[in-house]
């Protein structure tokens, strides 16, 4: 019977992880090689080995009602999307609501986690650590590995001839921290992610002159999405993707992409993506268009040869000189901690069962929670993962055989994307709901729409057609919230109240007035004939 | 016979009066009282008294096709909305192109315009300057003002209680250069107008807290509108302003709120105007609401009470600290150099015969050109009005008699609304298309569209359907551009070639190809039908 787990890492997912132990009656202890909880949130002005490293302006790319802990909303007066000091703050919330403080050690990294000659029995692991200089070892029946995806940078020079002529300046976006570098100067950045798009925009109020190359493309999607609501309430509902899933693919490519251009037309503005057929990897941002529309961002196509002081274009006879490249090229994972006979990480792409388990191991008692891009949040997703593992680990829940656990992780193998540079994300990626789904079903947490709509028919309908929150997910099932069925039904309250800082007395036009009278004659008069 | 005429200001309507003189054989002498042309688009770091001052940022509202010189199209690598460095530029092309320079006298400030004693017949002016300390005079026989009407700050201190005891910083919009200022510093903007919206969202990006106040709200529109084409050429249409002619109040009023309100609610956000029955005064920004939704700016209705470091509003109980107030509360405008009994502006009002002649003067000798706000741009309404004054010198067109003009004045008057600090400018604010129609129309300029539908259908329908660009002004009447209908056929293509910077390959999705397929069949079926 598993009882004390290690956890790795106090970001989004390690205090989840925590909490989800603790809440089930395990022991958890979790091993912080910095010196603070939050992660990737916590902002530093300096680089920090190991750890992943936002620039000063990253604000959440979910939206606040979509990406909390499902028993943990946000504070009601938090913006809807969510500044990293904010979210940090709120992680520390989190932590002293649940009392997980107690449970890190900080300053505190994780050397090695091997298996216990004895694993196929007891499956243990022993976990070496390190403490101000001090090494430790101990014992536990298993392991939750919450380190994320976003440490190593990944920076491919050789895809770039000529890269080691360049006099100017260049960085991974990793190093990024604020915009005042680029006062004046040329600047070229590389890769149309999230990362890449934001520092480019973020440069044309200062720099000279930005250009932004994609090989790829992207779709991008403002924040402020249909009337200004978030976009993922719009976006991610369960009605949407049971369409998404139904339709025939052409059908819903072609529908995504009239509502992609509806913004601003992909084409025109030379970011399209390739392959349009699918909405992988959208990039978020709300002011992209607008700085290329008054010449502050120009989008470029891929890098055909760096000069002394100048990049050229593939397809673009023009030589643009340039003062600073910043490669914005993405990530790539590993677990210097783990043998490769536990996981084994190639071509950005690791051998886990519902990319949480090892498909391998005899007694799955290892798990790496967070190793996933979803198109939605990932905080929800993290957390509903480690809910996942800790019945697993109990026993509630089994596994199946390795054979099929094998399967399943080759059959997304084949399904890998490649592309420069973002691979790795591209195989991380998945369809939110679905795969939350899947979870919640295999742990009985799953709510049962059609049993609902005859005892609760509002709440049924709105988590039919409204926004898929977080709350859903413990809406049932082991750690049931109470409290998640009023979250579900004000959701939009909340969402609308911290924008409206301004109360305008609502006068509806004169017109809509007239509408309105005449479709309640014109029920009227229906009621009237039928009865008649 | 009307032959020397002296033009005061060498900014967008001085350059259009000299060119405007040049082209019907007058005289133009120009007194510009700074050393260089362009007026407000000259960007200095120093505010200079009596010339209108941009902050470094400035990007033209009205895209580059909607604002050139009618028979001057802007450069085509230009982008579409035009920085204010560049747009300098284009005006020192136009006046290098036209050989205008050699007729501008720089350093030269107006001192005094005056009747001379034999005005009644002659209908000259005595020109008083002063260059260098040294004092000139000369005899015009006309004069055209185009001092613009973004010199004179309105700073209505009055209008907020405890101002004088705030401890913090306070100036005026026109202060305003570099967002620097900002950083770490809690900032109230008052006045919700294009400058004010423009000074929180970029304060926003440096600044601990961003609120910006408003009495009235306002609908704010992105120069990135549907599918990503300018805002001004989808929407100043002759097509959608007869339309938006012809149809009752409410129903335009509602459709303006829809189409408004698509790309955000305002009453969700806090900007609503109050009277949403007009489409007066529009804000263009294309980040307000991204920078709203994540709690970045925050609106605030207006000012209760100011204390020693914070600031009460309205209907709120929480008192907000503040370090910083920018007033953005709009500008009043004078004629410093002219009598009052020549024009007299009263109430921000002046009676000026379509915006233009003071209606009471018994020779039609003085014009004011640009002191209108078009819905719409600047430079060709500017240029427009000083083609239509130049026939009116000429005796090539008359005006109607002084009664006549003074009614259309008076009417004028009645229509006017009042609002704190922005009076001035809904008083000049004025329906675009119509207006210049109408000046067109007493010149012999208007194209008559029921007759091209004949002989040029496919320029008639271009003109009626599409933007109304400049170049419409120019197709025909004195000054006619040759041209001009190239210009407007080609208009949509300049505007995409611009930000298609990467190109993509168009390939329509299979789904497309197949309704298109479709279509194709039925038709084929339709005239196999008919012909059978």
């Amino acid at each position: 019977m598993v009882k004390r787990v290690a956890i790795v890492g106090a970001g989004v997912s390690g205090l989840a992880s925590i909490k989800c132990c603790l809440e089930e009656g395990l022991e958890p202890t979790c091993f912080e090689r910095s010196s603070d909880l939050g992660g990737l949130w916590r902002f530093t002005e300096h680089v920090e080995e190991g750890r992943a490293s936002l620039y000063k302006s990253v604000v959440s790319n979910s939206s606040r009602e979509m990406s909390c802990y499902p028993d943990f909303p946000f504070p009601e007066d938090y913006p809807n999307f969510v500044p990293n000091s904010l979210f940090l703050e709120y992680l520390k919330l989190y932590s002293t609501q649940f009392n997980l403080q107690r449970c890190i050690y900080f300053n505190t990294k994780v050397c090695s986690i091997t298996k216990r000659p004895d694993f196929a029995v007891s499956g243990q692991w022993e976990v070496v650590t390190v403490t101000n200089g001090k090494q430790n070892s101990a014992i536990f029946d298993a392991v939750m590995v919450c380190t994320g995806f976003l440490t190593n940078p990944h920076l491919p020079l050789d895809s770039f001839p000529g890269i080691l002529t360049f006099k100017g300046e260049y960085f991974h976006s990793r190093q990024y921290k604020h915009p005042d570098i680029f006062k004046d100067k040329r600047v070229l950045v590389v890769g149309m992610g999230n990362s890449g798009t934001d520092i480019a925009v973020e440069a044309s109020h200062l720099a000279k002159k930005v250009f932004l190359s994609t090989t790829g493309g992207a779709w991008v999607i403002s924040r402020v999405f249909d009337s200004g609501y978030p976009w993922d309430m719009i976006f991610m509902t369960r009605f949407q993707n049971m369409l998404r899933n139904l339709l025939p693919t052409p059908i819903v490519s072609w529908l995504i992409s009239k509502k992609m251009n509806s913004w601003f037309n992909h084409v025109n503005y030379g970011v399209a993506p390739e392959d349009r057929t699918q909405l992988r990897e959208p990039v978020l941002n709300d002011e992209l268009p607008g700085r290329i529309i008054t010449g502050k961002v120009f989008i470029k196509p891929s890098i055909k040869e760096v000069k002394e002081n100048s990049v050229v274009f593939n397809n673009t006879p023009k030589e643009e000189p340039i003062d600073i490249i910043v490669f914005a090229t993405g990530y790539t994972f590993a677990f210097p901690f783990l043998d490769e006979s536990v996981v084994k990480v190639e071509d950005g792409q690791a051998s886990l069962y519902k990319y949480i388990f090892p498909a391998h191991l005899p007694k799955p008692t290892l798990a790496v929670i967070g190793l996933i891009k979803p198109l939605g949040s990932m905080v929800p997703t993290g957390e509903t993962q480690a809910r996942w593992v800790v019945q697993v680990l109990k026993g509630a829940t089994t596994l199946p055989p390795p054979s099929v656990m094998m399967e399943e992780v080759n059959e997304r193998k084949k399904n890998k994307h490649s592309g420069f540079g973002l691979c790795y994300c591209k195989a991380l990626q998945t369809d939110y709901i679905t795969y939350i789904d899947d979870l919640l079903t295999s742990i009985n947490a799953k709510p049962d729409l059609r049993a609902m709509l005859l005892t609760d028919p509002r709440l049924a309908l709105s988590i039919f057609f409204g926004p898929c929150t977080p709350y859903h997910f413990r809406l049932t099932g082991p750690g049931k919230w109470e409290g998640a069925r009023k979250a579900i039904l004000t959701q939009w309250d909340r969402t609308v109240k911290v924008t409206k800082t301004r109360t305008i007395q609502e006068s509806p036009s004169s017109f809509e007035t007239l509408l309105k009278l005449f479709s309640f004659l014109a029920l009227l008069i229906a009621v009237f004939l039928i009865f008649l």
